[in-house]
């Protein structure tokens, strides 16, 4: 079930109507999920910031990394230009080349850009090589294409599918989760690819980890969280970068640490139409909407409490699962905090 | 009293005999507590990484501007020479001046120092205003020479002293918190200086915000929290602002959301003997002991747990106020969670 | 003389009228310059943006560490907000504390800040321990308000003025140095505090280095620039950070490597009244313009020229001086290429 | 030629035999060079930083973002973890997801390094789709680990081979190039993958561009340089990525000011024995050699000199050539200054 589904409440604020990252207008998910024999699982999420041509009409983002062990492609230009002009894909810590591969050839293919040499590519990655055969590199450039082409508006599923399918959290099944809020008129929604260990804490009372986690402690390169916040406020790249660091105060309220093995990142993008770098604009001086600085510490909040409960949405939707001669299981409502 | 006094207790981690910044050996802390008249409640703290000539020999350091809304001064040479070369002083926000000029006095004037030309003098800031008469700038060169040169080991005075004087945490009065954990065989000392708002959580549970705290929600620049994390742990000054780094999670845990009026850093430093830059060192080739990254992991749990109740000794340990024609109260005790 | 005095000339593009940085309209610049008995050699210059409130009409900004052995000040606070809200104060290494005081009190003291209670006051610094007692902390808060209050528009002194007193380049006598560029329409002003060594070279000619610039090498503290950079182009303030970034690329064709002991720091800041962050803006939503990323070419090559012959101007514009016991010649026009 | 061949010296430091980043004892260099019919016109360049097992003895690094207009990857982590563990792989813009893949696969199949499943690819790239197809992505997999399989030590092969097989200087054509310097007993190599624009220089004198550069002025995307820094000096990752950062003092001195759409990053590690992060090291607390602070200045001055001269050393090294419809010529000796 989702989190709130059992009767269980993060925080204050309201939730969007599919409490989902695509409450954000405009936002869509598509998930490859690959499940194959007794060692393959694994998968791709794709997820677009509006269902435009991303390479013409980027949109302003922002980076955080909270902690860097990790493989994400595409960081350096977010940063410097402040923008994305591709899908956003996550997959596994090994497939990350078929991400870009992926990412690059759709763009390419898109009508309007046969004249694009070249493409910033985004992806992020969790390290699903307990459940998962990560090192038969499964995941290929088509499974990546599919995840982009078949991504869609409304509810999102969770759990095992895509990107999560063989992740971990906390010792028990993680995967998919996400979540919403709705602040000051403004829709601000979460993705997260959970994969991370630690000492599990929901709604701020520890919860037992499962009884494999004792014994992975030693797997230093295997956590990690990436973290995708949407927003339809107008805002600047700049505050988009500080939104993102708010992720992590979610991240935090869940247990995890950052500890050293954990790539955990954040990237946010704002899909006002407003703020978009269509092609006239990004030619000349452009009026572009920003909310002030001094109006952001409500949507500091709405990410905290969305990435909460994101994460806490990747454990209860995920069901336990077998591969690559491992098991992970769920984690049970029961041991949920009341 | 402490909170751990209250019966309750902050994470799995065994704390220092202290349970104060001050137990990583050669840590020493000095208040001066200004209370004069109606309207002065402000003060100065000082930390001081240990006992000797901390010009000539200094300490490796690490730097994290969580939100810098805050006028932190001695930061860009942190980050370049990866050190601290002189007391970290903590004071109120319009007398960092006074804070920076009493440390490079003191400096200069330090046996060994007769030839000393540049100081980088490191000063924290939180904004006292509500209590205090801020704008007068009480602050004197002298308060802050005092500060350091009365630090001292042992016990730490929480709540109303120093830079805590007149502090205010979600509405209730704020101050100084201390706090320490016993990993891997080092410890880890956090002193914190808080004033910052908005939902308190406290062991996980929300708590009462003041009454006060409604109308408080304008006073965008009042906000604001500075940690300084001690350890005897060898560590690198990279794996220091990696420490840093997580004295966030503890925060987050606290219920701060980091706001954008808040001016939120963390400073981490190792006391360890054979990682400190004597002036034979810095001139040659010499090998420096270092904690692996993958031995990480434990101290940051280590320095989230003491983050966490620092703050929350910050607020139990601070009795109500009155000042600048406001009041606090303290936080009463019958509302902390069981 | 001014550098192009001597009928040479800097790179391909055309100076504003003053060839300073003054020529960016509205900002305003102040020396005070103190020569007393045979050991003061110091002063301040402030660098104001506009002459209206700059606390409450904020100019976005960005900030640039090169190489951070310095005590700049206020730079965490332009990271994070990405404006300025203060002079831009240039003194002594020992004497920011003043700087910053100066620039509190006098904000403080502005008409319609009567409720300010956090101002974060940005103070750039070189070492000028040469020839002048700076272990003696002559600057005043006095000296920094009154650099500040006499700020004006129009041609600016340069070489042995404000906080270019005492400073040393490349072992010669340096100073303040200024120059413009424009650029599409907009206009770029640099001005510099000049400070640091190396081996010289002009026009892209290695010149000679003062006798005196062997015997200095080891004095790893004294080096330093400080960098200003005013436009009129509305620029966002990641895009100020990027400007900032090029100034580098003028100070690199100096000769400078950006040694060790050398705090070379760069602030850029935009004057358009479009982006000025005005009360009633930084409450809301507003359309702030914005020059494109693909439009920074001809800026950045604007910088570079100007930051360039900026540093030029600080040696041939200043004159020869003894001072604290010692001397530093002028740079003899007969040694420049030709 | 050599541009040292032609009778020109760039600086005043003496080289290492080869002259090249080969100098460094132990760094290695393979090229894979794609010459097809009338469109392909692109490559593969490998740097290992030793001969051992790269991923089991990491090696320290430091990461500069110069201008982030490029699709680098690999940078958090090297940010994070201050550290290399695998091949660095240059190669075109649309091809750096072959480089990735290439490099992952080849690490995987190393001897010992069965049980990895987690591998950090470290890839640059420019952009050469002037002369190559570049939408065709011609580079294999296959190629990026032949580029690794046949690297060697001794003299580097400069100008169209390996990545710099299409690329473009100043409209001239650029390539492949590098140098080294001998500083305090320690040797600097730099190898730069060079395909940038704007107005050369060379040993500071203005250079002709080519003919073809005014038209290419509108082509934001394809300007680029990578520069990869060797040295044996011992260096903690912070001060590699202090080294780092002085390559663009070397790439300022061409005439390069980072133009907007150039993808600028500078790339440092050292291969010194002591500092290699083995297996044994990482795991507990190591004493690593480090050199000081105060020692780095030599080190800076010799990474702007062998940058600028391997810059210099892509251009005359490079032939004219044909491809995709489009010729560049290469510069004429005849303009370089006397």
């Amino acid at each position: 079930p989702r989190f709130r589904e059992t009767g269980r409440v993060v925080g204050s604020l309201p939730t969007g109507p599919a409490n989902a990252i695509t409450d954000v207008a405009g936002v869509r998910v598509g998930h490859v999920t690959l499940i194959e024999g007794t060692r393959v699982r694994t998968g791709v999420t794709a997820i677009l910031p509006h269902a435009g041509n991303l390479f013409q009409d980027k949109v302003p983002a922002g980076f955080f990394r909270a902690n860097g062990f990790g493989k994400l492609a595409g960081s350096t230009q977010i940063e410097e230009l402040g923008e994305i002009e591709a899908p956003i894909i996550l997959t596994n810590t090994l497939n990350v080349a078929e991400g870009m591969a992926g990412s690059v050839e759709w763009t390419l293919a898109q009508p309007g850009n046969g004249e694009v040499r070249s493409v910033n590519a985004v992806v992020g990655e969790t390290n699903d090589g307990f459940l998962n055969d990560i090192r038969g590199r499964h995941v290929t450039i088509g499974d990546v294409r599919r995840a982009i082409e078949t991504a869609k508006a409304g509810p999102v599923a969770e759990g095992n599918v895509g990107a999560g399918t063989g992740t971990r959290l906390f010792g028990w099944k993680g995967g998919i989760g996400t979540s919403s809020r709705l602040v000051d008129g403004f829709t601000i929604g979460v993705l997260i690819q959970g994969n991370f260990g630690g000492k599990p804490v929901i709604l701020g009372r520890p919860v037992a980890a499962a009884p494999e986690q004792a014994g992975l402690a030693a797997a230093v390169s295997d956590g990690s969280i990436i973290m995708i916040v949407a927003t339809d406020a107008p805002l600047s790249d700049r505050n988009l970068q500080r939104l993102a660091r708010r992720a992590v105060v979610g991240l935090a309220r869940t247990g995890s640490t950052m500890d050293n093995g954990s790539g955990d990142y954040v990237i946010a993008f704002s899909t006002h139409a407003g703020v978009r770098r269509t092609e006239a604009r990004r030619a000349a001086v452009t009026a572009y909407p920003e909310l002030a600085n001094a109006a952001m510490t409500p949507l500091f909040a709405g990410v905290a409490e969305a990435t909460e409960e994101a994460i806490y949405n990747a454990m209860t939707g995920a069901a336990a699962m077998d591969g690559n001669g491992n098991r992970l299981e769920s984690l049970p409502i029961s041991l949920l905090p009341n």
